[in-house]
């Protein structure tokens, strides 16, 4: 549920006339006093329909045939949208799912820009401070631009969170997860680079002008929840993971343990196959981590409630003794 | 102000999560029960972040370099929405502010697909029935794509609206216009071509996913109220647009009788300087007619309450009279 805060919003509407396309001034200001640091100003961030439309509008700021380092796996719409505003993905493969720095520094000249998601999506894993630090200084000494994906950033269970910045970053982060708003699309892009975010305000402009001025309030009214909020979501999420991981390995897959987002990313052979069998015929949504560039590998959510992720893993823990016990095993790397 | 049923929609909610891409069924269903022709069913109908971004979506599903007919002048953000998508515009004059279906059928055997608005902006005429039903019958024996963009269809003070269909046909509607529910930014675009529609879907997935799940049920809502709703919304346009056509005529501005929609286009010579000076002096916003392909015009929008309207008018006049006697005259157009 959202902070409460969000439905008293709701109530005193007037007119809903359009907005500005950059976003409501109040919103953008709130989220700097409230969640950037203090380097930000409302000019620096453009409200969006969710986080998806600040990549895309990022994106497509670039000239065609760019090339953008993405590490593997990725974020399923990652690839889609380079091809969609015609830029080329370059892969970076990550070791044990976290980035490879090595690999980054080798290909950051023949690229034009790095996209990343910590904590990401679907692994799980969080990134450490000094390698966002790094991914931060040689954006900034290349000259190519980080595209920073921290939707997930209240969501941590191991370590911290580290926002990078500079005139070569933009991050894209949302109202979605931190404040269990999906429903309403309320992203935001920010970035010291003002030539950048002119650009995205000319290309939204034209795409899809201002983005719902009822959802922006909803988001003003969240960025008044008690900090509580935060921390009791993330508890609730804290305690969901421990129960995912800890039956998922009874069962008898491989896999890392969540450190935050809310996806496990278990080794299985054939995940097409396993993906299929679980939603035909024990109602049970996986994903192929195919689709997200993590072969042999199947991606489940855990954002639902305990007894929900408990009965889950019961349907799955059946289904693989019964039907399928070669499927999962020794944890390999596709 | 919106219908008085889309707030009490709004005390409603308990949980924000993500809706479908395509939109709500509900949203979809009333549609085709209480708008679209008994043609359509939910599974034609997109729901948008506003008639942009259908525009938008319908655009990208064509391969580079494809060539949109456009009648000129035309709404201002399609042209950059042809380039955005890489696509070529080609215009066809209008006559007397009308569509030059001579033109159109000359032009049609080299494009992909013609683009049209009706009632139009900036124009504010409404092309005849008849002149669509032209359209639509072009449309579907060429095989080029007939985009139909009737945002006004619910203002029109003379003449009525026809909604063109077919396989070669889509429709882009919004809820801004006909609900006053401008900035909850809700569109929607419908055909029957399947094929067309499961690209846009693909597409919207990963550049926005759902629209707004709290303003389309804000959108149901305003699909309950009364048919008075937009009769008496109808009435106080056309009052309006009365006060505008007269004033401006009393200024000695030449232009044609607004038929539909809520804009005035009349001539003016310098109309950059025109537009500033306004602008700055009188504190009257105006459009110059070039951004829309209208040269030597400006656009004035009535979407005002009356009182504004009749101040506007008296600021023009002042400067009209005092400050640029030679800025308006007989009507040519650029």
């Amino acid at each position: 549920m959202p902070p409460k805060k969000v439905y008293e919003a709701m109530k005193h509407f007037t007119t809903i006339k359009y907005g500005l396309v950059q976003g409501q001034f109040e919103l953008r200001e709130k989220l700097c006093n409230k969640v950037l640091s203090s380097h930000f100003t409302p000019e620096n961030v453009v409200i969006t329909n969710g986080g998806s439309e600040a990549l895309n509008l990022i994106l497509a700021s670039f000239p065609e045939k760019s090339k953008i380092l993405m590490p593997k796996p990725y974020y399923y719409s990652y690839p889609y949208l380079a091809s969609y505003n015609r830029l080329e993905p370059v892969y970076s493969p990550m070791k044990d799912d976290h980035i490879d720095m090595q690999d980054i520094e080798n290909k950051i000249s023949e690229v034009n820009a790095i996209m990343v998601n910590s904590p990401t999506n679907p692994t799980g894993m969080v990134e450490k401070p000094d390698t966002i630090k790094k991914l931060e200084r040689l954006a900034n000494e290349t000259g190519r631009l980080l595209i920073f994906d921290e939707v997930y950033r209240e969501l941590i269970y191991e370590g911290t969170h580290y926002s990078p910045k500079g005139d070569n970053v933009i991050n894209v982060d949302s109202f979605s997860k931190t404040f269990n708003l999906c429903g309403a699309r309320i992203g935001y892009c920010y970035s010291k680079n003002e030539e950048l975010i002119e650009k995205i305000i000319q290309k939204k402009t034209h795409t899809s002008m201002n983005t719902s001025t009822t959802g922006q309030s909803m988001a003003i009214a969240a960025l008044d929840a008690p900090n509580s909020f935060k921390e009791k979501n993330r508890k609730i999420f804290k305690e969901r993971r421990e129960i995912i991981y800890k039956g998922l390995k009874e069962i008898g897959f491989e896999l890392h343990k969540p450190e935050g987002a809310f996806y496990a990313l278990p080794r299985a052979t054939n995940p097409q196959k396993v993906v299929e069998d679980l939603f035909d015929r024990y109602k049970v949504i996986a994903y192929n981590g195919e689709w997200f560039g993590a072969g042999n590998r199947i991606r489940l959510s855990y954002a639902l409630k305990k007894e929900k992720i408990e009965e889950g893993l019961g349907r799955i823990e059946k289904y693989i003794k019964q039907e399928n016990p070669s499927t999962i095993g020794e944890f390999n790397y596709a």
